[in-house]
């Protein structure tokens, strides 16, 4: 994913997008590799774009494909893929319908204009649309138009779900850190991580599994909580 | 900056520390450019960390510091730089002080463990440190240890704190960004951003004027403001 704004970088907005593509995707059962995010820089973003588009399979961005100076994704983007830029009739269409031939002013025509041999992303939430060109997905950055597109592209990342399984855990992760390894590799189609946090002075976290496989992950599941529990033993003991 | 861990691309969390870092760093007047958050693998975070530190003056990461299998963010940093990983005796002695020799397991000892040629960064909520090595700085990903290791290292990063003004708009986008981009041309030190939101059928959205001059920004905005009125007053006519 490549999101594209400086008003994340200069901490005016917290990401939002990024975060719900984490959380469909997952659901999906697509596996989101790298998030990137840039600022409105034509060069970083067509820099960043050639590589993640080349790296992976897919790429969806977000941000920069409104009318302002600072909105200039479909730019990059063509940029990136060595096409022009082109006005869209079917943009056009939908804009003078919707604003009237004298709401089209040289805003709306901008928005107009998306890299040569691109598909459209309708979505109900806005006029202007997104775009797909080769692997890359081209969202807008308003997260309530880029939740709707996201909706609209989701068919293309299909696939078996990923489930969750989390475990309180109140000892150090030091005491289970080898345990658990031992454990990551009995399971290596799960994917298991320890996520500690702070509760006052004793240590606490959860131990996190997720699988598209519901047996695998029970098995695994169920091996890690004996694990803990054969640790805890000699605490429960002293207490 | 380098964010690593899976929790943030599987959706399971959302990131703090990108956004904290952000914030501060925008206070304290540096320009932060690229985030980009990686998986818990090796090969990814060595990739980006060398394409980071080569790309830009800095890089600070977040995560991967503990003492479980997913933690492998010292043995890849380095990796990265082609030096070993060497138990650091400042680090085992604070540990062993801490939890007593018998405390010392194989997990304390992993996070003993930093980069050949690093220097410690030590800070109140953690005895685990981070490190730095180069340009790079490696932090911890719990949000509480990576805020107080990040106020220690801030002094690294000093220099004129940015100031931002924002200023709310019911106007669509695209009736002023063409008069907004001439305004970004006059005032190349100010950075404007237009960021629309929804606001039921109304446009509405904020413009926001940042710089490190606060004459030119209080010139850029009263600039701002005086092209809006203009642009308002048939609307304001009519009603």
């Amino acid at each position: 994913m490549l999101i594209i704004g400086n008003e994340i970088l200069s901490g005016r907005t917290r990401d939002a997008n990024g975060w719900l593509t984490a959380k469909i995707l997952f659901n999906h059962g697509c596996k989101l590799t790298e998030i990137t995010v840039v600022r409105d820089i034509q060069s970083a973003i067509v820099e960043s774009l050639n590589r993640l588009r080349n790296d992976y399979d897919a790429v969806i961005t977000s941000g920069g494909i409104g009318p302002t100076h600072d909105d200039i994704t479909m730019g990059s983007v063509a940029e990136a893929f060595g096409v022009s830029l082109k006005e869209h009739r079917h943009i056009v269409q939908a804009m003078t319908d919707h604003y009237g031939k004298d709401g089209m002013n040289e805003g709306r025509r901008r928005m107009s204009r998306v890299p040569e041999g691109a598909r459209l992303i309708r979505c109900e939430k806005s006029i202007a649309p997104g775009v797909r060109i080769g692997n890359v997905y081209v969202l807008a950055g308003v997260p309530d138009i880029f939740a709707s597109q996201l909706a609209v592209i989701l068919d293309d990342f299909g696939g078996q779900g990923f489930e969750r399984r989390e475990i309180e855990v109140e000892l150090p992760e030091s005491s289970f850190a080898l345990k658990l390894e031992e454990i990551q590799k009995q399971f290596p189609g799960d994917e298991i991580g320890s996520y500690p946090r702070r509760c006052g002075n004793r240590p606490c976290g959860k131990i996190c599994l997720s699988s598209q496989d519901t047996e695998q992950l029970t098995a695994a599941e169920q091996t890690v909580r004996l694990m803990l529990e054969q640790l805890a033993l000699p605490f429960t003991h002293k207490s």
